[in-house]
């Protein structure tokens, strides 16, 4: 194999039969087995055990067993699966839960953050981070009732964290550090350890969003002593659109922080019905409404998918995939006026990749309705290629490769209007 | 008819033929024909169209067309289901939106409300209130940034809403008043005209909780123009096991309130991924983030069912079956021991009826285990009998009594414990 051309169709097959994962392609649905998705980090493919087990979820427990789903399984679902994800990322299964939106949770534990340092004014963070979550924080700190001020240190170059400038801006008058471990653009990926010593070390709490990380990149929330987390199942996880998100707190401080969105689910002994809000003991006051059971127990065939291949080999396959794409990119694509707009150390990237190009845009129109490749785009010239390693083959990176190629070299993107459409 | 006595079979048998609405029963899914479910307004059967419609989104929507699926309907399916329910609630099509869960709902229109009124330093409401819409406006209370007080009315009878009560205490310090419709433990429903006058005539805005009344009893939101509502969709709209919740903000109020839990779903121009928050034209900024698309989807048959049912008729034939059920309780249930804790006016009643009587919970377990009827019960002596009149016939509340009645009348419910067990 050393002797093959890594742009051969024989050295990347080669690849495929040596994948110890590539079975795990089987187990998802591929009804179209000539599209190449490569946009897994935005809507992960359906499990092939998805939709028997939500069709036994809909027509045994909801239609026959009725309102006895309750005390037979519902209850418990949003700690049940909570506690496969913690698996993932680094915590005990008591310290997760299934619950709300990604951007509601952030908002009950950014609240919570800035009442248990009542003294400090400031958050800090970066605009690397999904702007959503820019939203979430500012209106959390425009309500905090005290003087707030939401710091977002630019990144130096749109690809990489702010690291240096966070040392500067993290200090006794910090609340909460909040970022984005796997950055939803470059796919920049964040010491997890470093900079969360970087927030106890000035007295702040340290939250990371886990949306892009879970299920992608190995993540030791205990190991690196986080204090909170948040993330979303939709992507990684292959938990289906729009699937509830997780939100985890640290032992110690389950406690002591309050939930400002208060609930029936979240309430000491519930079934009585009290007048007064007394929260319930652990994490579990971290809950608010009913769960919607049918997109949680979508969750878990995707999840489970996960623990049976392991984080570790998912990892390494992702590294050995973007190792493969970068190095395809500098043969085929930065000679065609391609950029790669996420970072070249593995060690500090996730599991998609950015190229860039000046016509970017009329190219992924190309790439999806020409050459049967879909991919994400974000404005203003960014590709997203998303390796998904439980699904991805090396085959389709090659093709997603040598496809954007073909496009830029033969010019067929120059029959697309250069102006944005709705992003796919 | 008139003939025959009201407790015979052929009486009751022939309400049934009789009933216009008799063959939408066959439009749910019985998978136990001899269980009879009065349940209802706790968690609604599951239409037969339901699972059929979810698999759909599921393999085809999910499983084929991938990330296609946001354009293709899923970014509009908040608005487009939030639509329908509109259409029984008395709103117009672009005030209902699907959200959340309704807790989460509340804690964003309530906080709004306040900071609407911004002189004002009093919420208002009443004891009858589902006990988690009391912790949510606790917590918003406490919040506030202000002075806040929440004043919790009692009912005079722990049955009728604290309507004089209420007029001497909705005042020009008050911002919000918050009730629920039609209550969770004795049915009665509020004169949502008369309410929402007191609270406009004292410049307070006026919210109402509709989770037992949407598809229940008739509701005119406009017609009485109230300002703010949320709901959930699992009760009589026969959405699923914690389907998400609805909220209403009528349209004069849309842009001038604003939603304290910021989103992506709520930008405006959300595909530019500004990092400074815009909140969206219209309703759509009280969306937070990425509506979970199977749960909501799984509302859309239930809904459509009752749409086509048409309220009206719903509403007739669920007065004559509640005004059946109270002349049974009045002829079998009254002699032997048995409270009406419900309204006896059909006007101020929902679609449930409460029975009281000291041996509730052991008579509960008799009617559930030994006599295949499913009710629910609420602390401390309350059997909750629920009227889902689009699948509920007459025999199921003439059996439902009848048993009822058979249980104290033989002792059967000595053998059970007196103590609580996890309600069903």
């Amino acid at each position: 194999m050393a002797h093959t051309d890594a742009l051969s169709t024989d050295y990347v097959r080669e690849l495929d039969r040596r994948d110890p994962l590539a079975g795990f392609r089987g187990r998802f649905v591929f009804a179209d087995p000539d599209l190449i998705y490569m946009d897994g980090n935005s809507l992960g493919r359906l499990p092939k055990a998805t939709a028997p087990h939500l069709d036994d979820v809909v027509q045994r427990q909801w239609g026959e067993r009725l309102i006895h789903g309750w005390n037979e399984g519902w209850m418990a679902l949003a700690g049940r699966v909570g506690g496969k994800i913690a698996r993932l990322i680094g915590a005990q299964a008591d310290e997760v839960l299934i619950s709300d939106a990604t951007s509601v949770n952030l908002f009950k534990l950014a609240t919570a953050a800035l009442q248990a340092r009542p003294d400090r004014h400031k958050i800090v963070t970066d605009d690397l981070n999904f702007p959503s979550d820019l939203y979430v924080l500012q209106g959390v700190c425009e309500r905090a009732g005290r003087p707030c001020e939401l710091v977002v240190l630019p990144s130096p170059d749109g690809v990489h964290g702010p690291v240096d400038a966070l040392a500067g801006a993290i200090d006794d008058d910090t609340a909460l550090v909040a970022l984005t471990h796997t950055v939803f653009k470059s796919a920049y990926r964040y010491d997890m350890d470093a900079i969360t010593r970087l927030a106890h070390d000035a007295g702040a709490l340290m939250l990371w969003d886990l949306s892009h990380a879970a299920g992608s990149v190995p993540v030791d929330l205990n190991g690196a002593n986080a204090d909170l987390a948040v993330g979303c199942t939709y992507k990684y996880l292959n938990g289906g659109p729009g699937s509830p998100a997780f939100l985890f707190v640290k032992e110690a401080l389950q406690e002591t922080l309050q939930n400002p969105i208060r609930g029936w689910m979240g309430q000491r002994d519930l079934f009585d019905f009290g007048l007064t809000y007394e929260p319930a003991p652990g994490l579990q006051h971290f809950l608010t409404g009913t769960p919607p059971v049918l997109s949680i127990a979508a969750i878990e065939p995707g999840v489970d998918l996960l623990l049976e291949a392991g984080m570790d080999r998912l990892r390494a396959k992702s590294v050995q995939q973007t190792e493969y794409l970068i190095h395809l990119w500098e043969r085929l694509l930065e000679p065609v006026g391609f950029t790669l707009n996420s970072p070249r150390d593995a060690e500090r990237r996730g599991s998609h990749v950015s190229v860039g190009h000046p016509d970017g845009w009329r190219i992924a129109q190309a790439l999806i309705n020409d050459m049967r490749v879909l991919p994400d785009f974000r404005k203003p010239d960014n590709i997203r290629i998303g390796v998904a390693p439980i699904y991805t083959s090396f085959e389709d990176v090659w093709q997603t490769m040598t496809r954007l190629h073909r496009i830029v070299d033969e010019g067929l993107h120059q029959r697309y209007d250069a102006g944005f459409g709705t992003a796919t």
